[in-house]
């Protein structure tokens, strides 16, 4: 049954070479592993946009392809492969999905912290793909609402500070009361197009130059 | 290898009975599932202080037991569990991870949104509990931490407007000048051993009355 989460664009990140040394088991299990989980999501019917080593250029990498989701295949590496991909994902946060077999979940809460929505230790099953996905995505845009109203909350708040320290600078040097120094404050923000915190960041940016 | 992790004292929501109707064979499934997830819980040496059924004491009984995390086995009435989980730890929010063979993940946002760390479709092998767990852990924690600061944040930008207002009525019933109308309040605040934002709110309280 098609739903809009099987339309979802992902990029793979994973380690460069399906195609190991013929007498390196590790790596052969590994290629084993990665093409598994790749066919996976294929099976899943999500879209793999990009597979994509860590390297210096993923920033600007995913900055172009825009994927909805980054699924990390970390094998063994989890902790390393993470902190590339948080790194170049901090400017534009994304839902990111770690498959690991590294069972040493002490950074588990280092991961979530930075970002990640899920962790997925030990092996996986195939149907399992489609909800550990859906989980992700709903996860993550529940905490991206939890950090619109932290955000929006932070900047209102900072805002009134701004406009009660500059009302201050207008009372103090301009023998103002509070009502004229305030309506001054809303008609230069009018007159100029700018927000009340912007005119008054820019009277406490002078008021040392003018002290 | 122990943990603090390990210690933890888990209160497993289930369905009642674990001795089925011998002729009833989706009961017998289901009961050895639920027995096969708390084998599972133990083996991982975590503490299950209880097993509760979804009933009207279940608020009651956690705020008794206190447990680290709830974890609600769930078969297929995922949807109506999750209520009744929701409703009874609203108070005190606690890590609540969620076992379902329930494949219909339409809900799952609505579940993630009410404060499920982790939801689990689908069979899960033993080794996999730990990770799971520990992983909703992490996760609650940080969401804990972003709730905490938009609280914060709130409560703090809140104060700000309600002494604002209370400075106004100060400054336009009795005459005095902003930083009067400041000063008495903070005085008041201090000696009523109050905050400044409740002095606040009670000058806005009466000034309709006194009005």
């Amino acid at each position: 049954m098609p739903s809009v989460s099987q339309t979802l664009r992902l990029v793979v990140i994973a380690p460069d070479s399906l195609q190991p040394d013929a007498g390196d088991d590790y790596a052969i299990e590994q290629a084993e592993r990665s093409r598994a989980l790749r066919i996976g999501l294929l099976e899943a019917g999500y879209n793999i946009v990009a597979v994509l080593p860590t390297d210096t250029f993923l920033a600007e990498r995913l900055a172009q392809l825009q994927p909805d989701m980054i699924i990390v295949d970390a094998e063994s590496e989890a902790r390393d492969a993470l902190e590339h991909v948080v790194v170049a994902s901090r400017d534009a946060r994304r839902p990111i999905v770690m498959f690991t077999n590294d069972d040493d979940t002490t950074h588990v809460k280092d991961a979530v912290a930075a970002g990640v929505s899920a962790y997925v230790v030990a092996g996986l099953s195939p149907e399992r793909i489609r909800p550990i996905l859906e989980v992700a995505m709903a996860r993550f845009q529940h905490e991206q609402e939890l950090r619109r109203e932290l955000a929006h909350a932070r900047s209102e708040l900072n805002d009134r500070k701004l406009v009660d320290r500059a009302k201050g600078v207008l009372m103090q040097r301009q023998g103002m009361s509070e009502a004229d120094a305030y309506a001054k404050m809303r008609r230069a923000a009018m007159d100029r197009g700018l927000k009340l915190g912007e005119v008054a960041q820019r009277i406490l940016d002078v008021a040392d130059l003018l002290g």
